[in-house]
């Protein structure tokens, strides 16, 4: 059902960005019965699809294919090269066609919803006015702002001789010494992936640890993990400038220190939100100190008919978070749902590391600092089967973050408020334990489950 | 705490059998302050453990290792053979070696809780007396009758020419022409695995599909994965008796025709129980038609004191199954928790087959003979973005069966009863639904719950 819309407007809803969430918006706004327009100057999907998460993926996979190769090898294939060797540029061309064919599935589902797709750059110029670049003014009672992220390098000399994540995803060749600014979730993953398809990786990273907000076991094994693989990571470093050394680069530090010399430098120092220029402030949108555009638990902005989600907000910046805010948001506003909003907790996530690492829930910390002592930790290390069959060193560590529920202390009467999975295969595992945290679970439902025979999976079940 | 032995027993708990589930009993009785007498004549781990999950695992694995390496080499990566090349002695001796481990672990375990272990084979000769086969004669107030089963062949002629699932574990090559007789779990099983590492297979089924009690839909796809393997399936196919032909064996089917010669013939055609022999009957312990000890919910037998459980009793035949209800009935006779026992309802199962198939809850035929045309079922069928980007064609198929909650129709108010997933990555992906599936999910909750991206197990809360 649509809503009417408003005297003179062209569309019911004009987007802002045709990445996951614009996209997700229009989809379901369209199938309520609405007029779309989709403003998208770039190529569709945004950063998930072109230079995030999918291109991450595949990348993650090939990483992920060498580290098997390997322990194929231990295991009695015959294989030729002790180190398996990648042809990049066949690689991408499989990458780009997969990224190809999702461009191709978003403008044929575009096409058949009826959604008008302009591609082009939109400035609002009035709370229900868009403006495209050729100067073309688009009406609507709803305005979506979705327009993402880009990444950001420090304000140091010689940031231009390094690359940004987007420049990960132009490389046709692991270069052969590689330095990577950071200590979050793509610096971790670039590191590991970079590593497993040939390059020496070094990691620099300001603070003491890897991933603030995961648990701090798992990311302390973690870097165990990434030692053993070869990456060498350099905590408290904080790099003050780059300079070329013939066709290297050289990192110095806050003390004075220079690095080895490197063949490339990728800075995963965060991103920033895509709200300038768009006449967000002009209309009176207001932004938060890093520019991220100001919403509240229903994705309104201050102003009347406008609404934004995604990496422009400063909400958890994840491409299913996107989505389902899209989705809730749009029936809510053309699908007669009042009450439709995400709910922004309990969302888990998953590290594309090798191996790779999932959270959903609290960590150890954030629950002592809620419950103090009554937190109640489970642990399980083990090895996965593959792994101790090929002498392989690299272990699992699951973790269950529980508190009593009822009063109770007894072991039977745990609530289970923090599932953290490090190991081969948590990338799959965690999304029904997702499930079952968000719909509430103590620790006797899950050794009320019979556990799945042999699998790294049945552990989070046996854990005592 | 240990419940007072009976005047001039020996024991608190004699367990014949130790296999997995034997020795989770001894372990959790001996945990509860029991004496416990374990008996067991052969390998410690009984059937999982020597000649089961735990060997089929580690093969399956290797199979899927020559799966990914083809996959690899479509995807760029150098690698000499086309076709994978496993050195089976090689790879035998690492597997070997884990379960060596394994047994290590065990006997280590029984020292440090001061469990006796006897390496013989017990008798029943009263019902709290069990005689050894030096003669030697334990009493224990209670007795776990915890023996296992093994394969069982068709009483055909020629059946001596070909193995069982035993033989297949002791085969130190794949042969090059091999048929499979039997269409249940352990067929499919054995069939993936050989036909990955080189065996030409061909599958031999009397009914007219696979895989009772998993969904149909899957089976069906599963079916023609395996077809697209090079497996050749002969359904509505029934053996009657086999010949040797040369080093060569032929099959006749009970239509007189014979089938293309084999180089190894595998019998995958049931199991029975180890319930022979141990003098059950003479102490008035039932058997079932299948010769399987009759168990109520409590795993008691009709002799007091006398339990059994596991693969000797005619419940489902999963190693966890067996652990699970062990630990139950020792925390019940021992453990001061007189009503505990194993619920045997909704318990997760899954197939090694290439790509795994796993299940929970009812299947929509099953939902269907109670629910009627009140049944709602939702699919996901996709290609894993591992297989996309090589352009393989192997899918993936996710099902969902549900049931209107509370008399309503609406999709937000269905009862998950059934979650069944075939693809890469569903043995792993399925524990932590089966968790929630127990705990009592709707469509609703799966919807509220974040997806995962990228990844295969996030459409199973993306279906709608």
């Amino acid at each position: 059902m649509s809503t009417t819309p408003a005297h003179g407007a062209d569309f019911d809803l004009v987007v802002l960005g045709g990445g996951s969430g614009g996209l997700a918006a229009a989809f379901r706004a369209a199938e309520h019965g609405a007029r779309v327009a989709l403003l998208e100057p770039g190529a569709l999907g945004g950063t998930c699809v072109n230079v995030g998460c999918v291109p991450k993926k595949a990348m993650w996979l090939a990483a992920d294919l060498a580290q098997k190769l390997v322990l194929a090898r231990q295991l009695g294939f015959t294989l030729a090269d002790a180190t398996p060797v990648l042809d990049w540029p066949a690689f991408i061309a499989h990458r780009q066609r997969y990224i190809g064919n999702i461009h191709a599935s978003y403008q044929q589902r575009l096409d058949a919803a009826g959604i008008a797709l302009l591609a082009t750059r939109g400035r609002l110029v009035a709370s229900d006015t868009v403006a495209c670049a050729d100067g073309v003014r688009l009406r609507a009672p709803q305005i979506l702002v979705a327009t993402g992220g880009r990444p950001q390098r420090p304000d140091i000399p010689g940031a231009d001789l390094g690359m940004d994540s987007d420049g990960f995803f132009r490389l046709v060749a692991a270069p052969g010494r590689v330095a990577i600014i950071g200590g979050g979730y793509i610096a971790v993953e670039l590191a590991g992936v970079l590593q497993s398809l040939g390059s020496r990786v070094g990691l620099f990273v300001r603070g003491r640890g890897l991933l603030r907000g995961f648990d701090d076991d798992l990311t302390t094994q973690l870097v165990e993990d990434y030692r053993q693989h070869g990456v060498r990571a350099h905590f408290g470093s904080e790099v003050l400038s780059v300079r070329a050394q013939g066709n290297a680069r050289v990192l110095r530090d806050a003390d004075g220190n220079d690095s080895d010399a490197f063949d490339a430098l990728v800075f995963a120092t965060g991103r920033r939100p895509n709200s300038d220029g768009i006449g967000l402030e002009e209309v009176g949108v207001a932004l938060g100190p890093r520019g991220h555009v100001v919403v509240d638990d229903f994705q309104r902005t201050g102003v009347a008919g406008i609404h934004a989600l995604g990496d422009v907000t400063d909400r958890i910046e994840l491409t299913p978070v996107a989505i389902a805010a899209a989705r809730r948001l749009m029936d809510r506003l053309f699908g007669g749902q009042p009450g439709a909003r995400l709910d922004y907790a309990d969302i888990a996530t998953v590290l594309f590391s090798h191996p790779p690492l999932g959270k959903v829930g609290m960590t150890e910390a954030e629950a002592r600092q809620v419950h103090g002592d009554a937190v109640r930790v489970h642990r399980a290390g083990f090895r996965p089967m593959l792994h101790a069959l090929a002498d392989s060193p690299q272990r699992s560590l699951f973790k269950l973050v529980c508190v009593p529920e009822g009063g109770g202390e007894a072991a039977r009467n745990q609530r289970v408020v923090g599932i953290h999975l490090l190991g081969e295969g948590a990338d799959e595992i965690l999304q029904g334990f997702a499930v079952a945290l968000k719909r509430g679970i103590t620790l006797a439902d899950l050794h009320d489950t019979v556990a799945i025979h042999p699998t790294a999976a049945e552990e989070v079940v046996l854990m005592r």
